[in-house]
């Protein structure tokens, strides 16, 4: 696929398909209007950019539909073309009807993401705000949004622009020295050099370091839940469940896929990771059973020991007790079915008491679950990282700039300072898309809306 | 529901659920504006009418999403309202958090239909046409798409406004009679009275005719398939299905659910009836399946006996013989499997030669399935019935028409006459919505989209 074919006026149903009140479809590209104009009721040629038109699509004198039409010109559109939105009755039958229309009259069907990339080439966005449009459209909850919006307006390439800049500066200085190479002379202050060094090397690891909180936040929290047979987990991932569900359904006609063991709570997602349990046991199958339990703890964010209060307490802690050295910094003890048996209850350090059934003591949980959750280095810092190909990149910078330093110590000759810097500029480039292929763009572009 | 509390602005998501490029936020009311206003990064309190401004949406400091915000003022929107339209990147939570906003900023989630009730309320459409656009939004092909989108635009109702103002005019005129009943004048000439009403009589059983095919258009044209078992039914049905799904996955980015046995052709939406196939048997539960069959071809519009040309088709032939009667005018005979054997074939008159499995001869039997719909007559007939409430509604006027021909024929006295006008006039009135009450509106609408 030839991404900068952007002689080709482009178009893409935008909004979701099926049956609905509307649907937009959206052209962009030198004959936007043109073709529009060709199939539409009103002259709208010389219209004002940022005006909307009522009237009717034709074909072959045939009324399509009454729809209405948005005009971006003079490059104020999202993708920085002549632009227009054609708003519709949500009839899937007219929606496909008009898109072959716009294409017997010269459109080509958007790619993946091609309103996106055409925004990108055309300088609207720098491709890591671009790459955010993507998480934005995807996001589910206050966390996953709010890291897509940060980096959609631009939260951390400025930084990393402004670094890199700083960067060719030296690179231009070191490549001038070896033209003078004869001469012996230092244009770039090796001092200064390394100073900035130093605080690009700060930059990538305060970055990379986000990387951690960022995927949490992408891919959810991990919570393994462990505990006997018959404690309660389904009821208490159902009471968990059922409260969020309120919510998304105060709002009339949307709908919602629910995963079941992944929940919202306080705008972030944990993942519940259900086990075999831990018990003591001979048999081989068991056995890796509970060695699976274990490797899921040992890689979750939090382990959640649930107790139920109606059977034997003191046998359940003596399972506790075998995972106390993985558990350590993230166990949460959670007693369940405090309604049936309220006096069996041993008063637990730290424990938290509920009933799952009754929905008693799940405000608690929520908020000790939150509790787990850095919710401080996420609002403070605009500058998580989320993206893997952005991690990786940043990873081979931070190795460049690191054998730069380490090239700076032992006096190595301004040759291979030269390559290393010029590697990290790449690397750095990358992120932002001041260095791009069409392979780079067609690999991350791949998985995007068609229509954006 | 109390659809009449147009004091409220309501909001809804206008276009499909889930995630997708873009989503499009429907407001309307006497605070669309002002609400917007609240959370939009830009003043558009006074900006000009059906302008669109790029901003973004923020709430107690935080950026909720990057928008754009169409603007209609002065009655010049679908409702006849102020109304705002706010276009956001179609993430669940973005449209899920931006219409929390809105309500709690004072909007009030639109119920099913509510823009379209208002839309009629405000005199921006009849009922007939607010109707019609459910059914524009649910047209899956030409033929629905284009009497949905002719009723919109007020095809019929504009026949039975004028119709119905002529009635108004006699009905004051026999009224006025009444008023002078002792003197015994006759205001109303009754020639020209009886003049209208063969008019009006001609006019309603031409709508009436018309909802046989409106219903087919909406419903389907059923088509019944007979013939032995193995003869290549569901291959038939494959063959046809297939090019159909061709023309539809040309649009990328569109889906669609097909549901199996229904096929549309040419435009139109034909359902076809698989039967347990005709056998002489003693057997009593075969024996009703062979009444169901004949009740099933006998309902149908097309009855299509398929041959299998690789079986005896003398035997075949003799249970083709069974039905002759019931198929009469409706019987489409085709000749399957005509790759395998093409010797063994007879010349049978008027039959198709098929192979279903190398797909030809599909492309004449559609031809041939077209040709028993009368299209002429829908692209004839502005005026197509397809609202079962609309049908019911003109059988009641029609009545009543007939019996003020005989009361007049009978010169029965003013009073009963006057009813009768009165009765016409309220079945009439309820199509085009002049009539209307509150059951009647919610009725209507339940089915409506929300957001529409």
């Amino acid at each position: 696929m030839n991404y900068f074919n952007q002689q080709d006026t482009i178009c893409a149903i935008a909004t979701g398909g099926g049956m609905s009140a509307i649907a937009v479809i959206r052209i962009s590209g030198d004959k936007a209007i043109d073709i529009v104009n060709s199939i539409f009721s009103k002259n709208i040629k010389n219209v004002k950019t940022h005006t909307i038109h009522f009237g009717t699509i034709v074909y072959k004198n045939n009324i399509i539909d009454e729809v209405i039409v948005s005009i971006f010109k003079n490059s104020n559109s999202f993708t920085g073309e002549e632009s227009v939105e054609i708003s519709c009755h949500g009839s899937i039958y007219i929606q496909n009807k008009i898109m072959q229309i716009l294409i017997k009259k010269g459109c080509r069907t958007a790619t993946s993401g091609e309103f996106t990339i055409r925004a990108f080439k055309n300088g609207k966005l720098d491709l890591s705000q671009a790459e955010s449009i993507a998480d934005l459209i995807a996001s589910e909850n206050k966390a996953t949004h709010q890291t897509a919006l940060k980096q959609l307006r631009g939260g951390f390439s400025v930084k990393l622009k402004e670094l890199r800049k700083k960067l060719i500066d030296f690179a231009s200085l070191i490549e001038l020295e070896l033209d003078f190479s004869e001469e012996d002379v230092e244009f770039a202050d090796r001092k200064q050099f390394t100073n900035l060094l130093d605080q690009i090397q700060i930059e990538l690891e305060k970055l990379i370091g986000s990387f951690k909180l960022g995927n949490v936040i992408k891919n959810g929290i991990p919570v393994a839940i462990l505990g006997a047979p018959n404690v309660g987990k389904s009821t208490l991932l159902n009471s968990l469940l059922n409260e969020e569900k309120a919510i998304v359904s105060n709002i009339a006609g949307t709908t919602r896929d629910t995963i079941e063991d992944e929940l919202n709570i306080m705008g972030y997602k944990f993942r519940f990771i259900d086990t075999a349990g831990i018990r003591k046991t001979t048999d081989t199958i068991e056995n890796l059973g509970i060695k699976k339990t274990m490797e899921k703890a040992d890689n979750s964010s939090i382990i959640l020991f649930l107790i139920d209060a109606n059977q034997d307490i003191s046998k359940q802690l003596i399972e506790l007790n075998k995972i106390k050295d993985i558990a350590k910094h993230k166990l949460l003890t959670v007693i369940n079915k405090i309604d049936i048996n309220p006096k069996n209850l041993k008063n637990l350090k730290n424990a938290i008491y509920i009933s799952a059934k009754n929905n008693k003591g799940i405000a608690t949980l929520k908020e000790k679950l939150f509790s787990f959750v850095n919710s401080k280095e996420l609002s403070n810092n605009p500058t998580i990282i989320t993206n893997i190909r952005h991690y990786e990149e940043l990873q081979l910078t931070l190795n460049e700039i690191k054998t730069i330093k380490n090239e700076l110590d032992k006096d190595i000759s301004g040759d291979f300072l030269a390559i290393n810097i010029r590697q990290a500029l790449f690397h750095l480039g990358s992120i932002t898309g001041e260095v791009t292929t069409d392979t780079l763009l067609g690999n991350i572009f791949k998985n995007f809306c068609i229509g954006k």
